[in-house]
Formats: structure tokens, C-alpha cells, sequence
């Protein structure tokens, strides 16, 4: 068993490992990703002193409208892991109606150096390792979250994330008895559920309806892509726990929970409440979300013990899973390297490429 | 003659080409570098949509006093130099009594991204770099800002910074008729100046006190890695210009001039305001420099023309270099990786380790 931390000398070797995403696939199974995450987010200056918050940049193409070169960026250290995550996109975005794509090749990855020796050891693509730890992260805030006897899962959506969601939950509800999806596509779904099936061997099935669902589900997963709520938050009964796990940049601005969520949630669990103000979240100002922002916990604190979150099984609770964090890849991307590196897989390329030796006298000023 | 652009397509090669500090020794002139930040500098957007201003990272060491795992992130894009920037150090920093320093080995890479393609042609060390933009960037400024008759350049400092500064700006002093250096070191202010006579034909001299420097110069240049003022700003005579290129980081409070030259200053020119904030840097909060914060230029507006500098022989005039920017790095980034690719300097490695290729229906949500 791992857990969660690179052997004391990763770039012993003298190489940097490139991992592509389909080199990542099936390498962690949800138990050791939800333990990498769960160890990087309880180090005490994790979203303080060891993280940057992300930024993003959506440089306007010249001559077409709505097109932009993008750049996402953030930065986490995994101290216990030896690890310091710097995650680098860039891709060309296509933005309308607060909807965005990104169309063409795409490059994203996600850099790891070795904290004591200053100097890289892998490169990740992020594709591999970004479903693993949204759903790493909200399986936790879940097990931290829900009422103690849920054993419905609904999900909305049925995507990567949203299969995602449904391993890791599986890996921290003890009492599990049955997933549930709905999508628009009636495809998606049956397939959706199969997989879960298969994979958890915990029943799953699609719905018709995401009234169904709502009434049918203790903890409500919404993993999709949509720009505007998924729900109507009026239909919440006593116990629920809700997460969603779409959010603004600041730039386009999307949710996937209306306000009413927001108004009758008793307990609201953030990853970050810096970033709610950085990125400006949308779904924080509307009028009953707003009246419930100085309640508002980060998820490392309800980890620590050293805030409480739900107190009541009757209380509704809602995890809002709102901006990526560099720990987190700090913690996966560690764990990716290991594991790949167990079983042989990937490149390497010679460290010496990409660190500047010096003599101890020598001085820099960066 | 290069203007600062890659050609149209430069990754077409299939390559990113990896140029250590060794590898850009003395491949850009100081009037190529100074032509490739002015470009740069002078897209409308530079400050605002094209960059992430910078950010750093201090994580404590466990069980180190005053060591932190360091790592310093900035990003801009060159747009018309199709050029996206991402410098990011990684070292080892020990910091007392505001002084820091960066003990043993260094990652100093800066990936440059081909912005069409959304895909990296190169990874620069970023050691070979940092001197050429900071002095053409301080040239650019004092081009514009130091008086039309200014024929001797004072140099406080005879480090790399130092001499480098001393190229750039006999680049755009046409008047310049002498380079005097202090340091506490006579032999390093002796090694500075006759360095500068050969490389530049200027009449270079030491010179035995600061008092002296400051009576002798147009132009005063203090490009040290003091943390406190390094000369007396009640000295300042009527038409000085003066260049600074030390500043705090919201960590490490720095600088290099005292409150009586803010305060005597008629023109005050800064890369970014923002940073000044961001940073709290402290230079800025004393009580003739709070003073003047309202007037504070920014060194693109000067460039476009969109507010004045000086606007008379007897002024004087400050420039401080207080923020490394990326867009710098993208303009002498691609600048070197051009010049390398001529030379047939470098390391390539394939392009495919690092991008995903996706199909034109494939989506992801990063």
C-alpha cells in the first residue's frame, strides 16, 4: 500500500519521467487516490503556504471573436510527498454564452520536482490525473459530509468525472447500495451504470428523470459540464448531502447549483474560499447564497476536526468542489509516478537537461 | 536583423529545443534585446489580458529555520511574436534579516509555447535570460526617461546585472561618453569596467566612492542585490535620471534607493502598479514615496505614448524595474531560440512527449 509519498531519493536515477494520460489510465485505483489527497490536504499550510491559487488567461485571438490562447496554472506542495505540483495548461479556448471549449491540441502537464533537491522528476499529462483527484477530493468531502446511513448515490452526469465520482464514492460510503444516473442521453446513462456495475459491483442504474433521482438519492453528485443549474434546488429533503463540482474562473462564469442549494444548505464545504472572492463565483452572490458566505468551511478544516461539519443527519449539506488545487496534483502525480515507475511505464528523459548546477559559492538572483 | 518573432511556424520541426544558460551565453545583442521587449512591451494588452503577474511560493523547511522550499511563477504571452512564457524557478531559499539566498542546485526553466499550435518549441534555462531582459528593459526606460544631453552612465554594482546594464544602455545613450562603476570592491568595479570598454568601445572607469559616482552621472543606475538604500537620495542634482532594478516580493522586503529619491523624484516609472500592491512593496510606503503613489507611470504607457515621462531637461526621473514580467520572457525567449536554431545550438526532444492530440469532437474540461 502506498501512501502517497515518492521514495526518499525519486530522481535518484538522474531522468525525469514522462507520463502521457493513456500511461495513467487504470494506474490508481480510488482507495490510493482518495489516501494521496486526504495526506497532502491535511498538512496544515496546504492551501496557505503551499499552494498558489489558480489563475487563468484567455489571451483574445486576434480577428476571431470569442477565440483565446488559454493558460491555466497552479501550484502545490505535498511536503510529506517531497513533492511540489506545477500544473500548466495551454490550449486555444472558444467562449460563448458563458460556454467553453476547447477545440484543436491541447497541452497540459503537470510538472513534479523533488522539494529537497530542487530539481524535476516527472512530467504528467493532466488528462490522467485531473478526473482522479476532483473525484479523490469529493468522495472525501462526502465521507466527511454525508449522514452516516446514506446508501443511494446519484449522480448527474456521465462523463469521466462523473464515473469518476461514482468509484471514489464507492471507496468511502460504507453503506452503499446503489448508484443512480441521469443524463439526457438515455445511452450515456445505461452506460454509465454499467460501467459503475461493473467495476464497483455495487448496483447502478439509469433514471428517467432528475426528479427521480432527487428523490430517490442520500447523496446527490452533480458532475457535469452544464453552465446553468442542473436542478431545482426547492426539491432538497433533510439529510442530502449535494456536491457539484462545476465553477467560475472569473472569466466564463458557470454552476451547476441554484441558489435555492445554497439557501437551504446547512452546512456549505469549499475547497477554497479565496478563490470564491479571486474568480468573483457567481453562484456565491446570488441573494440566498449570499447570505450564507461567512458560514461557508474549507474542506481542510473540516478534515483537520478543526471545524465541524454536519452535526445532524437531518441537516442538508453541500460540498462545492470549486476550484482545482496544486496540492492535489502534487499528491495524485506522486503516487502516478511511483506506480508507473514500479510497473515500467514511461519515458525518461536525462535531468541534467533541465537543472542548473552550481558551485556552492555561486550565486543567482532569480 | 530579427524582430523578436519566431517564424511562422516553429515547432514545425516537431522538436522542443532545450537551450541550457551555457547554450544562450552571449547569443543576443543587447539592440536585438531591447528591440524584442520594446516589441513586446508595446502590445496594448501586455499588462493586462497577456500576463499573470508574479507570483512566489515560500514553503518552510521542516525543521530548518529560515529555509524554504522557493519556487517563482510568472506567464506572458507575445503575441505578435506568437509566444506564450512561462518562467518557473524551483530552488532551495535560506532568508535572514531580509537577505536571501539560493543555496545549492536550481531548476530555472522558462517553456515557451507556440500560441497557434497551443504546443512548447522550447525550454530556455532561465539564468541565461534574466540579466538580458531586466537590462533591456531598464535601456527601453531610460531611453525615454533620462535627459536628451545624459553622455556618463554611473553604475552602482559590477555583477552580471551590472555589466549588463551597462551594454544595454550604451545601446540607447547615443551621447554616452563614459561608464563609471562602484563597488565595495575594487578589484570587481576594475574587472566591470574594463569588461564594458572592450565589449562596448566606451570609456569605462572605477571610480572609489558612491559620493563621486552620483556627482559624475547623468545617469545612475543602482543594479546591486542590496536590501537597503545604496546611496544618499538628498544628492540627487536636477536632471538625474535613476534606475533601480531591486524590489520586495511580499516576502523579502528589498530595495535599493531610500524614501528622499522617491520623494525628489518629478517622474516615477515602474514595470507594474499592480505589483506594487500585490506585493506590498515596501519602498513604496514610505512617506515621501506614498506621497507620489497616485503619479506612478507604468513603463507601456510611457512606451505607447499615452502619458508622458519627462517633460524637461531639469527633471528628475526614476525607474523602477520592480517586477520581472512574462512577456519578457516570451519576447528574448523566442529571441534566443531563434538565434540557437540558426547557431544549431541545443537539445531537441519530441514534441509528442508533451502534447495531447485530440480528436476534433474530443472534449475536455481542465
Amino acid at each position: 500500500m502506498s501512501d502517497g509519498r515518492p521514495r526518499q531519493d525519486p530522481t535518484g536515477g538522474g531522468q525525469v519521467r514522462v507520463l502521457s494520460t493513456k500511461d495513467v489510465a487504470g494506474l490508481i485505483d480510488p482507495d490510493e487516490s482518495i489516501a494521496a489527497i486526504e495526506a497532502a490536504l491535511s498538512e496544515p499550510q496546504a492551501m496557505s503556504r503551499q499552494s498558489l491559487s489558480r489563475r487563468r488567461l484567455y489571451v483574445p485571438v486576434p480577428g476571431k471573436e470569442n477565440e483565446y490562447y488559454w493558460h491555466n496554472n497552479m501550484v502545490g506542495a505535498f511536503v510529506a510527498g517531497n513533492t511540489l505540483a506545477v500544473r500548466l495548461d495551454v490550449s486555444r479556448a472558444r467562449v460563448f454564452e458563458q460556454r467553453q471549449e476547447f477545440p484543436g491540441d491541447f497541452t497540459g502537464l503537470v510538472l513534479l520536482y523533488d522539494l529537497e533537491k530542487s530539481q524535476p522528476y516527472a512530467i504528467v499529462h493532466d488528462h490522467g490525473l485531473s478526473p482522479i483527484r476532483v473525484a479523490a477530493t469529493s468522495a472525501l468531502a462526502t465521507r466527511e459530509l454525508a449522514a452516516s446511513d446514506a446508501a443511494v448515490l446519484g449522480i448527474i452526469g456521465t462523463g469521466e468525472q462523473a464515473v469518476a465520482h461514482a468509484l471514489a464514492h464507492a471507496a468511502v460510503m460504507p453503506g452503499l447500495t446503489t448508484v443512480l444516473y441521469y443524463s439526457r442521453s438515455p445511452e450515456n446513462r445505461m452506460r454509465a451504470a454499467r460501467r459503475t456495475q461493473e467495476e464497483t459491483g455495487v448496483a447502478a442504474e439509469p433514471v428517467s428523470s432528475v426528479e427521480e433521482l432527487m428523490e430517490r438519492s442520500h447523496v446527490l453528485v452533480a458532475a457535469t459540464n452544464a453552465t446553468e443549474p442542473v436542478f431545482d434546488g426547492r426539491s432538497l429533503r433533510p439529510g442530502q448531502h449535494v456536491v457539484t463540482i462545476v465553477s467560475s474562473d472569473g472569466f466564463v462564469q458557470r454552476r451547476e447549483v441554484d441558489d435555492h442549494c445554497f439557501g437551504k444548505a446547512d452546512v456549505i464545504v469549499v475547497n477554497s474560499k479565496e478563490q470564491i472572492v479571486a474568480d468573483q463565483q457567481r453562484h456565491f452572490s446570488g441573494p440566498l447564497a449570499a447570505r450564507k458566505i461567512d458560514q461557508v468551511l474549507e474542506l481542510t478544516d473540516v478534515l483537520s476536526g478543526e471545524v465541524k461539519g454536519r452535526t445532524d443527519d437531518s441537516q442538508i449539506s453541500l460540498y462545492d468542489n470549486n476550484v482545482g488545487l496544486g496540492v492535489q496534483f502534487a499528491a495524485v502525480g506522486a503516487l502516478a509516478y511511483q506506480k508507473a515507475r514500479a510497473a515500467g511505464i514511461g519515458v525518461d528523459l536525462p535531468v541534467e537537461l533541465f537543472v542548473t548546477r552550481k558551485a556552492p559559492d555561486e550565486f543567482y538572483a532569480p
